[in-house]
């Protein structure tokens, strides 16, 4: 049976059939793949091979072509290039088939988006192509590469787009490597992908492009700020957090409060105090000394083992996200002493996510301390992880690192907790 | 030089001193330690071999003798049983040293909060006195046997207190051990000792016997709702988490709303269903048959070895904390498989904490999902990894251990989720 992309088909595999519309595959897929589009909204991909097709109904001819945009340049406009890593946010969608291609050329942008015409002069450029989960310290290194071009180059702001599972992993490792920003540089992601009616992608992309255009000089994270597609919140990078698989505001700052609100192109509300100024563009520096030898290590009950294989690995340093106000149990004690001994940097978080840690409290956190693992404050434990790892990019001797991981380099360390940090409404 | 308990002295220990005031110590600890209230309302230890003390003022003697209390027993009011494990809820203060001790006869309950006289005849007993970061399995079989006997001897609600590091963790383990409760079981800890002004000892207490005299079936947790001083959440056992180092409304309930509002010994508000009624006291059942192998990991990115060390070392389940709807970074994957080919058994839950995982949605998660690593919903990974010990406890069949896994068992897994369960006011 010939059937085409945009016909509604049965797919059978094994005992399942599934029905929906058949979808366009790009390059050497299309000879060993199926994809289809569930009603539900969601994509299902099936080897050839394992599955038989039914014809349903016939769709219309599928038409790939864009009408042609125009873009004047206005000079009234910030210059601000957009990123891409591969998160869903900056996508266009053939609605007949409802499939999703990465849109990165100023025309396919203002085509998804035709509103960033109204506050920004757009570049796009696809640098990456990945599931955030995936991402590795030398793309970090190459968003970064990028990112320095880019203010050469002489863009008024930066934003990236990234998937949600690590994005505050990357704007944190960002927030450590890069130092004088001359600009602002805006991470977005998109919690639900632009074919689904209640897509975020557009709201956090015109959200994110407006605050790209201030004179904001930390690297931030801009999303949905509630269930309304009202505004949304920028938060600092290295106190942000991903604290739900999939509401649209996901993104949580943690400890503290997000520095703005941002209704689309809408005027900006600033909630905190932030980092602004005009830093002189040479002034921008990268640093991609980073150690990749560092582990995150949630403890839990009777929990051993882990650590020690850890330092025997060759580990240089280890992050404890340990219960309560820092503590691990006993079952750890000797592992983390052992480590310590064998040149291993210890930092303590904690897995009550809000808060900060004292191991001058309890005994057992005492004990730890005088060990010598490093009490990490109200930082978290993802950014803790990031921050390790470039401090162990530069420093070797336990004092340096340790005064290193005490010292606020980008908001991540605040000594002071505040009262409206934790409003959870129940 | 001589000094007393209750004197106000300078203790100094290598360069640091410490002014407080000097605090009894119990058997045989008094010999080779000293311990001092600070002026902040901690207590902290030292070894007497490495300190010197110089006395700064001479304290009133110190009278450690009760007065004494009478307790006519209240035919009207329900029996409930407090099993002390080792938290500092149930605690008794000599107000002047500051020092905190364990208060478990019915006489120093009830000199310690007289207002649980109104609501309950009071028994008292410590079963364990551990810091709760330590806890094992050996400890939960303990109080699981205890908690037995106590609905065996007739009390009509049983109160445990517990240090609040891992009461979520208690709290999940016994959901798991103990079937067709007769009465309440009603965990309850305190964030602040009583001797400071701002302890929750006292509400959690009494709000903690005021629901042991219900008609709940559940095993539940009892602490602070908010910042004031006026009642408690009670939360289901398997759905709530530490989620704030310090304060004193760090008990949250995820994915769902709690079971009932208590304002102390006042009237209860239930704001959840819950399950209640009679059970027979011979329907009461114990199972102490938990594997003792099971590990928790929190993914990261570029994560890898620790999962590969697990299985070598003979782990028969794993639950992960994974990114996102339930991903880990490719670099995890062979271990997995390996691991899954051994017949360890692997759970997926999420480090968003809020959600539920979807392992349909993206490439990653179908092919984790076909590997055999089951998807658990919207459990939290605390719950999760108790349940896999209770389940490997009785079931070693691949397909046994994963539908008892999906089965609900004590509220830990929900098919839908609550729109009100995610309230994060920022």
């Amino acid at each position: 049976m010939i059937v085409n992309v945009g016909d509604r088909v049965r797919i059978t595999h094994g005992p399942h059939a599934y029905e929906g519309i058949l979808m366009p595959l790009e390059g050497a897929l299309k000879e060993t793949y199926v994809s289809l589009k569930l009603d539900n909204g969601y994509n299902v991909g099936f080897s050839r091979d394992d599955v038989s097709i039914e014809l349903l109904s016939e769709g219309r001819s599928f038409n790939a072509t864009m009408p042609e945009v125009d873009i004047p340049y206005n000079e009234d406009l910030p210059d601000v290039a957009i990123l891409g890593t591969g998160g869903t946010v900056a996508s266009k969608i053939d609605y007949m088939t409802g499939a999703v291609y990465p849109a990165f050329s100023p025309e396919e942008l203002l085509q998804l988006v035709p509103e960033l015409a109204k506050i920004a002069n757009i570049e796009g450029k696809e640098i990456l192509s990945i599931v955030s989960e995936d991402i590795t310290f030398s793309d970090w290194k190459g968003i970064g590469r990028e990112v320095v071009r880019q203010y050469e180059r002489g863009c008024d702001g930066i934003v990236v787009t990234h998937g949600t599972d690590t994005l505050h992993f990357t704007s944190s490792m960002l927030s450590f490597m890069l130092h004088n920003l001359p600009h602002p540089l805006v991470l977005v992601g998109a919690q639900r992908s632009s074919d689904r009616p209640s897509s975020d992608a557009a709201l956090n992309l015109i959200s994110a492009v407006n605050f790209a255009g201030t004179d904001c000089r930390e690297i931030t994270v801009c999303m949905h700020a509630d269930m309304n597609d009202d505004y949304c919140y920028v938060h600092r990078g290295t106190r942000v957090r991903k604290f739900h698989t999939s509401r649209r505001d996901a993104f949580t700052t943690i400890n503290g409060r997000p520095l703005a609100k941002v209704p689309g192109s809408g005027p900006i509300e600033y909630l905190s105090a932030y980092r602004r100024g005009s830093n002189p563009k040479e002034d921008l520096s990268l640093d991609t000394g980073l150690e990749e030898r560092v582990a995150l290590v949630k403890t839990y009950p009777t929990a051993s083992d882990i650590v020690a294989h850890l330092v025997d690995k060759g580990y240089r340093g280890i992050i404890l996200e340990g219960s309560g106000l820092g503590h691990t149990p006993h079952t750890l004690h000797e592992e983390i002493r052992r480590g310590v001994e064998e040149g291993v940097v210890f930092g303590m978080t904690s897995q009550c996510v809000h808060g900060r840690v004292n191991m001058n409290v309890y005994r057992d956190g005492r004990i730890l301390k005088e060990m010598g693992v490093i009490p990490l404050g109200d930082m978290l434990a993802e950014t803790a992880w990031c921050k390790l790892s470039w401090v162990l990019g530069h420093a070797s001797d336990y004092e340096d690192v340790r005064s290193e991981m005490l010292r606020d380099v980008a908001g991540e360390l605040d000594p002071v907790s505040r009262i409206d940090a934790y409003n959870v409404c129940r």
